[in-house]
């Protein structure tokens, strides 16, 4: 009875942060090794399911790097990178798409099913949900189908949330001839936040969070200011894929997210363990440090 | 970190819960020695809290049998029973509806408002919400003020539980000319279950449900049809007190409440334990064992 | 027939002013002799009724202070006054409560349902109503559980006064850790009215409004503005239990109230009297007096 | 005062009758001499307005025959009748659309406005409101344009009363190709009441109802049942412009209509009076006697 | 079978326009030569009637002349202008009245009710749709009930075309009397469009647009700015009854229209030419040339 | 202009059948030579685009088979058929379900989006839109993931369609653990049309219809009844590919779809052909050949 009553208490503890979060969007971004493990993965649909069923409006954009690199190598065609951004040519695209919306996409939407959720797959191209247009490198490079957003359409994001329906968004954009853009998933997750003026914006990705010195993992920072993280920058301390996460946040919070967090998706449950919890995990960026 | 993720287990369990008792609505009578206690008090009112946040219709119904005596003793008047029923002359009827509605009543309430919670404080009176008539006792004693329910309004209900509501309603009917009516508050609680077909009925007593043997704690039955209750009234098992909670029960399930308990309200988060455990706690009342 | 015809005449002479007042607001205090007489207040609650049925929104607010010391009476607690201010320590503050919400407030909603209204008995502690905090006298004095409200929240009289009910409101303010305040009845009133940019605010008393000779019935004032208001209390014209009621209609009229007025409770129906008659009737506070 | 009071008394008196007829709906049919004089014109418009603004749906039917006569008259068209019925040929049409939709209930709709209320004058051509077809005599004689219902349209109705409008109905129906009948304008009320199930249809007459000596005009019958009205039919009782009105009545009170009335239409206010008193005016048709 | 592809097309050519117009209002102003012709009146229908179930909203307004003449005539009352100006005095004003609202009103409503669509006939007097003021003529003539708007009343049609209904409206005004005013029906058509910022009206005339040499058909102009057509009235090339019409444009492009326009409407479907082909036909009047 | 009023008069020809389907769902099953042309499956969305924005509420549902087989052969994987159906192992499933939701679906999205139509992109997954279970083949042989429909969720659909988006189904259904179930698309596209009772269900296939000839183009059927086709299924007239295609038609004839087509989609705009002409195209099926 007393193990009972602990876990009565349990259930207490998340009331605050349940009332708080009532009817608001939480938008999560979902990517790495977290996709990978069968178990770590049906946990974040737990997570996500359970956010659900007590109030919150979760939003799910998924990555998917891994497989794609996979059928890609399936099919015999070889990727090509250029400053970390990869060169999207129409073969590529068509795996790209296909394998982001067509597996990955569906599969998780299938897992929130399972879970007793009703979650929509969705990406760019539903409804012109995000459109985009041709980026090119800074240095003139044709990255092919790379591109970037012009718009986030949140009509259909908006009647969905406030029926019983989960949105989970593959980054593909879509241009004015209907043609499929590749974009980064962290800059889809921060965007839509944006767009939708959510109350907060999580990235769960393979680290702790964002780290003064990137090699010790005992020097994980807790909260970080936008101005600290142009600092780290500069620096390099923040670089690779940790950058368009930070943007992310960065752009999340100029268009009023209340919270954006970095935080290690490969831990069990880590989205309760962010909301349901005094202190959180992984690191919160602000605007200032006071707030 | 790991008991933080054993804490997001603990929610995750109780996720199946949850979401079977979406949007449905669950009838609580509260009363007895869980009322006197202010520690238990405030931990009902978290339960009953954290239902409506996660989505489920609760519905409060309260005694008050301790301080109506208090009080009538503070006013020099003799409490007088018949058969279990307290005599209810005109004075008699003022204190209780004074001390139900008044002190008991809106109480509870502000104790909802300091949990976050936005409970309405009702009776009978409050629009009709539950008409009475005189009730006569089996010999033909004059019992005063008690009244029997001859309707629950469920229009006002409705639209305060679909909207951010909690009603939390004191046991007190009115007559066709406004005159006060005393009525047994777990008869009310079944009432209104019924009148609402709730999906659940609880009631919080002092002791842990039926016992095959009224004196041997070790007794207790889990689930009880209502042919072996009417067994166990007959062979006086089932008496006193108890006998208004398992009407309440039955005629609950007869209107179509799909389960309705029994349970001790004086350990901690009592309406947590029966709703989000597996084997829940107490009796559990049903219509047949097969179900 | 002619007195028939006459009478519908009078229905015709009330139309105008039933198209003015459609679906707009009216609070009104209700207190003192108009209370005792059951026959008086019988016409009150008509009078209410009819204004619900013909498409006004009535919201009742009542005190009840000659209850109130009949039962401290009773109970042996005697009433300790400061400057026209109940001083009102814990047991009093029980007994205010219990009067005013558990005996008063809900015997009106029951007269109600006799007059075929559904009314709805509320305090400042159902859904945090009126949320207060002690106040202080002046002086130092410690008055107690006196309080002075912080704030009207007002979603659950829209949500009532829309659809069809009348709310009846005693005059308790709730705390931040859910303690009870006492608060002048009057003060509640104009709050209310003033949160809810009423059409119409209107105190029933023991005279026929304000005079400019207190002691001379015959110097009854039809309009006053607000500065007169301020040198008639300078001068001491206007003082006691008349000083709420004129702060009342002041802080009604400075959020937006159109019409103020003091009107005699204790001639029977007041109410239709002030509303559907050409000149009305008591005293009129305006801001100006060409307005 | 004691007038003043007097008139609120009144008010009261009226108070059980609008609360019986919330939100029902009335059909009044509304002709003969009471349109002819402006006076009594002006009093039925109040009456209705009254009552659309107290909560009831009032619709209004109207006749027409003196203007269409005065109108014929001008234009040199001689009218012809065979058994009561206007023989009406195209040039007769013609006249009577206009006369009755663009003179008469165009009239009656600006009177509503000036007495502050919203009409909507409406013929069966308005969105097919009345469909029709051609009537034969009984011996074969060719009619022209008289027509019989084929159906009610009552979408617009619906739409039109339960919004702030009072539909002002001209007994013109539509055929199949677009064109014209005239009816008789007690058939349309009574089709129309019996269409929407309307709580009460009322025809304002120029006598004060059915008499049982047509010549006595102490003769009148306040309460008469269906199977009376056949046998005063069958000995010549009822006979003439009565026949359309018991018909009406009849066909209403078979399709669920509470109350049906025959009244005199050129005392002041007759509408009111028959609402709210308790005896009426005029003569009530009823099912049975004992109903 | 190319036949039948070829008749596709033409659907699919409609395809941009009909997206374009999508819960769009289009006022159209219907008169003169068009109305004579049964055959062309039943294409207007029929084009009006398109557009409303591909999601358009149109509403119509008509004028009458010549019908009023006829009538007047066979009246033997001798019609009389002043400037162009019907004077129309109160038998005059009956005739306008009961030809406008009760002849060509509802007749146009059942052409609508044979296409398969819902006409509402309304006039200004309904709901007080358009109410007036008496108009002098410039040199003091008194023109009688020759009117000029005061305020047009957009609820009523709001209700009507968020429904399934199409409003036809008669250019009659209703004074604070109720008495009725006779209004250019250019006039009318011009400010109902303003009032509603309709995203297009349309003047369907006997010409076929505005022409820079009046008597020469081939100098027809296709765009016309407001600054044009003041120049064109000084040289009097705008004059007589094309005058209102610009008038009306002019009226409604500063109230926010977006475009308007002046065509023949005697050519067979003159609606779905103007709006489903790219170039449309007659006149366009537009604020600037670029635009 | 003749050229004008003649494409204006074939607009009008549509109207009739824009008012009879105003409002209604339209199943079409697109698939075969008609989606591997890029100049038919533009006109097919213009087509479903201008049903849309005519006011029917249509609804795609595509299959893939050519697809799916060449990027099995890509991918070195040999299809696999027992009697017609593909032997689904979980290697080739995921192909299906790849290119199916993942290349197909979001192309026709996107083509929508060129279109000016808000298209979204749905599997059976998508909120358990379609489950499904194992089939075995009649002979026992294990077909893999070949599956048949156990529920269509109508909810999502409702939702979308009542709102401005199109719904765009691959034919994979879900099983209660999540995995997938490759469904033929014509028999998909019959029960979604049964579960919805649409108005029609449209088969755009590789040939004109059904014949009573196969192999004589000549002998195409317009008006099939079911027992007509009963009697073809067993004389072996109707075989092979079209065998679902009339097993969906009469699925959904049996659930009161009302109309059933089977039809050429490799001619321009075959659905407007279909819909918009007296006769149709293609062979109807119906339940009996009166109706």
């Amino acid at each position: 009875m007393d193990k009972l009553i602990e876990k009565a208490g349990v259930l207490i503890e998340a009331l605050p942060y349940i009332q708080r979060l009532a009817n608001k969007t939480v938008v999560i971004k979902y990517g790495g090794a977290a996709m990978l493990s069968e178990e770590l993965s049906s946990k974040i649909m737990q997570d996500v399911t359970l956010l659900k069923f007590v109030g919150v409006n979760p939003i799910l954009v998924h990555g998917g790097g891994n497989e794609i690199n996979g059928m890609l190598e399936k099919l015999d065609i070889k990727p090509d990178f250029h400053n970390g951004l990869r060169i999207t040519d129409d073969d590529t695209m068509d795996v790209v798409q296909m394998v982001l919306t067509g597996r990955i996409n569906k599969d998780i939407v299938a897992k929130f099913g399972v879970a007793g959720a009703k979650a929509i797959g969705l990406c760019g191209k539903d409804a012109n949900l995000i459109t985009a247009e041709k980026k090119m490198a800074d240095d003139g490079t044709d990255l092919g189908h790379v591109g970037q957003i012009t718009s986030i359409n949140t009509n259909l994001l908006d009647l969905l949330v406030k029926d019983e329906y989960i949105p989970v968004i593959a980054p593909i954009g879509v241009g004015k001839d209907g043609e499929s853009y590749n974009i980064n998933a962290d800059t889809v997750a921060g965007e839509i936040a944006a767009a939708l003026s959510a109350q907060k914006l999580m990235f769960l990705t393979d680290i702790d969070g964002i780290r003064s010195d990137p090699d010790d993992p005992e020097s994980l920072i807790s909260i970080i200011t936008i101005d600290e993280i142009y600092d780290y920058i500069e620096s390099g301390v923040i670089s690779g894929g940790m950058l368009p996460k930070v943007d992310g946040c960065i752009k999340a919070i100029e268009n009023g997210v209340k919270r954006t967090h970095i935080l290690n998706g490969t831990i069990p449950h880590p989205i309760l363990l962010e909301i349901f919890t005094d202190k959180g995990i992984g690191t919160m960026v602000r605007k200032t440090i006071e707030e």
